[in-house]
């Protein structure tokens, strides 16, 4: 298994991209192809320790700034993001990683390794941690606008990554709104609700969730439009990281809290790596030809490492081909209930 | 100055709504009226402590139910929502304060106050606790759908809001979606982006802010649609009581832990307290003609006695008669452009 890594992409490219990577040979089973200006990449691979036969640097002289145009950085073949998504279109490598412009990394996924047959839109996957074991979100930001039938293909490949990469076994699906009556949330969610409800021979529906519930053990899979998705991932990002600063101010605020917090140390750090993005790595771009894990921008060696580690899950595991045939049985299932007839209608809550 | 409480709204009421009320009464300066079913209020205020003068039980049989359906809940004349909103249209109190089914809370207090002229749609008000200080983000649920127009109007009313009531001078106003760039987001947040810009003499706009950028201190006014808004909020609450039940489930994983959460217990609670709904007691429904505080469904008494201090404040702000008088302005100024040729335009993050 080879895993093509986009060494220049992310805030702390190269340096801790490189060290990540490398520190994920530590595990035996994949090789790398690391792309992007060798000199620089050579610098950084100076010194560290690893099996130089499973380590490949690719050229690319060109880097996509992480302000960039997405459409314009498409025209620019030479590229470390264009590269990387090119070996997993040439079949030279499975998986392909980036935490580099991520708007540049899925245009360039879209369009190179096209979509599953059935998908329309991509979406992205994260991990959500929760007790008593993580849940999926989609879409958490590649469609910002979606229709009814978006939210029921990204149910689809939702309840596949769970079955088969989080291995629960007939994974709940759930819609994200604003109340968990069908008749509430926005003219989307309204139809969407309807869509998925006709499908609960093929999708085990159960219904609303809110961004409070996701959190609950109601549901496996939560469904939603990139916008929603997004405005929850770093909602919860954001609090989080409000609350390990209030926590690190309470902790010192005398002398009797701060030895207290000596003593509850490991604890907190156990605690605080539930709920780091740096522990689950990045997440997956599902619905298109080939496994491309979109890293945080901020991504550390450690998030880079973890990155890996999901890209050789989702290989392993064959996401996509198990995609592409869950897809096939939807189509062959009852047809789709016609969306098109349905509008979304500004309407005030449980109006 | 006199305060309605619905006495009977909410999960925890009558109980914990009247001694929240009746603890209020430690501040003097107000009047309540209490609206519910007397025999029921008479058993939770016997052998409490307050001055019987300042409080008047108002009858009220019927009890709008958490689930029932707000419009229907319109046709019954005899509810406590009902009876109290009535109370503020007829001058016999300033505000009125319901932690009861707050969409039927929502549609008595529009259908009956009516909202202020220039005003199209009420919006709830919340108050996100941040450092250095807190902010306020509105639309937090009373609109599922909105137009880029609303969104202005909302601005609008937020910064009356943060100006009178938190005391900012010259508040920051940011609208909420997926990217600082005004080129990201929907259809929508790009159309109100662009009404916001040419408002920037009447309103300081300070462009978008993302989930995680409402808790920095870029902002004192974050206007959404209410779907987005209800699930900013129900996800902060989410993932802040997630990482309180992790907190707590680390801090007693061991003997060492136990000891130093111990030490470190009073520093903690004032941590919780910052992130606690009941700190703040109640969101503002601004927009109609009176001060309507919407409660959250599982108010306790300190979350009430929470809610009539906001609506104390509210009062004496004079909110009401400032959001007019800056919504009179607003129509003087330029004619907003047209923003029905916006469109809301299915698109991608950044394409």
């Amino acid at each position: 298994m080879r895993i093509a890594v986009d060494a220049m992409g992310g805030d702390r490219a190269p340096e801790e991209v490189v060290a990540g990577a490398l520190q994920s040979l530590e595990t035996p089973g994949h090789d790398l192809v690391l792309v992007g200006q060798p000199e620089a990449l050579r610098r950084c691979m100076e010194g560290r320790k690893y099996p130089p036969e499973r380590v490949e640097v690719r050229p690319a002289d060109g880097v996509i700034g992480m302000g960039e145009s997405p459409s314009a950085s498409l025209k620019r073949r030479d590229t470390s993001i264009a590269l990387a998504v090119q070996l997993v279109r040439d079949g030279e490598a499975e998986a392909v990683v980036s935490a580099g412009n991520s708007g540049a990394f899925m245009a360039h996924a879209t369009l190179r390794l096209a979509t599953i047959e059935g998908v329309e839109r991509p979406a992205i996957a994260i991990v959500v941690p929760a007790l008593p074991g993580p849940r999926v979100l989609l879409d958490a930001g590649a469609n910002a606008s979606c229709k009814p039938e978006h939210l029921v293909q990204f149910a689809q490949m939702g309840a596949v990554y769970a079955r088969d990469v989080l291995r629960i076994r007939n994974p709940r699906v759930a819609l994200m709104s604003i109340g968990e009556e069908a008749s509430k949330g926005s003219g989307l969610t309204k139809a969407a609700h309807r869509l998925l409800s006709e499908l609960r021979d093929e999708l085990n529906f159960v219904g609303n969730v809110e961004g409070d519930t996701v959190f609950a053990d109601v549901a496996d899979v939560i469904v939603c439009d990139g916008f929603t998705g997004n405005v929850f991932l770093k909602t919860a990002e954001g609090t989080a990281q409000a609350m390990v600063d209030g926590l690190r101010a309470a902790l010192t605020s005398s002398l009797r809290a701060r030895i207290g917090a000596f003593l509850v140390r490991g604890a907190l750090t156990r605690f605080r790596q539930l709920f780091d993005y740096a522990t689950y790595g990045g997440a997956l771009l599902l619905g298109v030809n080939g496994i491309c894990i979109v890293g945080h921008g901020r991504s550390d060696a450690r998030a880079i490492k973890a990155a890996v580690s999901v890209a050789r899950q989702a290989v392993q595991t064959r996401v996509v081909e198990e995609i592409a045939a869950s897809c096939r049985a939807l189509q062959a299932a009852p047809v789709l209930p016609a969306a098109d007839a349905i509008e979304a209608d500004a309407s005030t809550v449980g109006g």
